[in-house]
């Protein structure tokens, strides 16, 4: 249980959500400054905080560039879609839930010729009928696949999907939002040329932006086909290689704060340390969800360690919005609601949450479904 | 001066700049909380963050609404341009610096047909000539102005020039982005149908939003115009307005510290009060600079108090950049670098800054130049 949470008299509920996350202490006291989004002091931490996140990658500048956009990680995503698919180009979009819909829905409202392949939700894309696709449709220019769906907390297989879309030379673009920073990933081996994360995720920022690593000979390539002003993804990483500053005034705070938590994410160890501190919490959270007599929704070989879908109980007296306000009450925000088409609800397991805090949830479960009168 | 600069060991620079500005110690403090997006809590402070703003801004919900937007103000202003001005609709931009320039650009980007009325930086529009274009170019169904360029500090009539296009039956969009909070402005009196301001400038919030205060019937009108996802502005005031969320990730922390800002605003006697002390602030500058010589770069009549132009010193040995990095290294931010196209500096005199702050920086100055033997 980190202490910031009692701070100044309150005590803030634990985060058991995609996002925004519990954040350290250390990282929201980053925060209680104020820097210039012009000064040097201000240049020099949007530089460090770009390398550090091409090496989280594992990529090296050069080959690589980071770019860093205000707004949530949708908006990252619109300025990939929007600033990098030619005037020409058709989008294919691998879909198995909410946020590869998004994409798709992101592109034709900028009227971007589109192809899908649709999955249910609880299932992996079919990968040979995506390399029938590539190979039968030849105008498709662009491919875009969720790494982690949050929808459900599946993960896709985005290195064989990579594979296919370089040996047909296609663009791949990959929505990492909930997985960057904890789910290993070599961006050039996966061959992906723009990735999206976004600053409250697995690096355990708070929020306010979100970043694209993008392959910089792909990049450069985009000159003239930004939709937006705004999200214009070649002009903001021509802005910060041209004096290191941002185009528009950055979230400074934030940035403040991101800096601290790329410092504190490679004190823990790094991308492998957190993948297992979340794979921990991920255990913890199932074996005790099984053991009261919950089901998961995706099958195990599918399921990341990120967030997990959870069937809602049959028995008659289960209602999600009371179990939701009364572990709420106890000081345990899941996610209130669901997004799947599934009854399913989430609990997210990333963030500034450790076995502990997930053994407490689970001893709230027990209580609320006792009071509920709930038999599993 | 504010203990906050103090804290945790490290002495702020004082920002004298358009923003991101000094915020008051207790603002950056609400920011040490992590709340859920989706959370009660979290939706009662954005109910009333927007409650809180239509009353700044005279208006009452209802015949105004008030959305919230991710990312700076710049998007914003695209958010009202790209989701407001109708398929065939033509928007007629006055322009008098920077910021008039962009939206220009922002429209031509998004395909929108426009017509400019383009001044001199240090000139006010001309009412005359905008009528007369209004009168014969029937077409322009939309006008946009900025209240306080913050190129020069000029303040545009943007009473007056709403008086002309609601004669004309035209909508009206005015960029309020540094007045807004602290420059009195009755909505519904200048006939304004969409004004944008963002979290970091006279509300004295940090950055990571901006806000819209649309009028109800002319958004209600808008369905199907949005050309982005990110920036639909109907979409993102139906999310707020079906259940009090957004629909992507809000900059939580933002809102948090923007919040406390609004209550301090209140605390210090609201828009007049504020005005008060940044008046203050302004003519202890002019004061001072005058008595060291240095002229400003508009007329008095023109000039707000906001931010000031002042005309590099014609002394050769006066070198901006040197005395920029001076003044710096002192703790004193300025705005680095120029945005008009005359050779000016520019002093912003808004955030949790009082005339002591002020009368600090005048000290810095005269040190400054001593140092760099430039004589006025």
């Amino acid at each position: 249980m980190d202490e910031s949470r009692q701070i100044a008299g309150w005590k803030d509920k634990v985060l058991f959500t995609p996002g925004p996350l519990t954040t350290s202490r250390t990282v929201k006291q980053a925060m209680l400054r104020d820097l210039g989004s012009r000064d040097f002091a201000f240049i020099h931490l949007v530089k460090e905080i770009r390398q550090r996140l091409l090496a989280l990658g594992g990529v090296a500048q050069g080959e690589y560039e980071a770019i860093l956009m205000q707004g949530s990680g949708t908006f990252g995503i619109e300025a990939v879609i929007s600033s990098t698919i030619p005037p020409e180009g058709k989008l294919l979009v691998i879909i198995n839930g909410a946020y590869g819909k998004r994409m798709h829905h992101i592109a034709t409202t900028l009227k971007i010729k589109t192809a899908t392949l649709e999955y249910p939700e609880n299932r992996t894309p079919d990968l040979q009928e995506i390399e029938t696709t590539l190979a039968t449709d030849t105008t498709i220019t662009d491919v875009a696949v969720v790494h982690c769906e949050t929808t459900t907390g599946i993960i896709n297989p985005v290195s064989e999907i990579g594979t296919m879309v370089k040996r047909y030379g296609r663009r791949y673009i990959v929505d990492a939002m909930s997985s960057f920073g904890a789910v290993p990933l070599h961006l050039a081996r996966c061959g992906i040329d723009y990735l999206v994360s976004s600053a409250n995720k697995c690096i355990e920022g708070v929020p306010g932006f979100s970043f694209v690593l993008a392959k910089r000979d792909s990049l450069l390539a985009t000159e003239g086909y930004a939709r937006s002003v705004s999200l214009d993804l070649l002009a903001q990483w021509k802005g910060l290689e041209a004096n290191g500053q941002f185009r528009f005034t950055p979230p400074t705070h934030a940035l403040l704060a991101f800096h601290q938590a790329l410092l504190e994410l490679e004190e823990e160890g790094g991308v492998e340390a957190r993948a297992a501190r979340y794979r921990a919490n991920y255990e913890t959270l199932i074996k005790g969800m099984r053991a009261m007599g919950f089901q998961e929704y995706l099958r195990p070989e599918d399921q990341g360690y990120i967030i997990t879908s959870f069937r809602y109980p049959s028995h008659p007296k289960f209602s999600f919005e009371e179990f939701y306000r009364r572990l709420n009450q106890r000081g345990y925000v899941i996610y209130p609601g669901k997004v799947s088409d599934a009854d399913c609800f989430r609990i997210g397991h990333i963030g500034r949450i450790f076995p502990s805090d997930v053994r407490d949830l689970l001893a709230a479960i027990r209580e609320v479904l006792a009071e509920m009168e709930v038999k599993l």
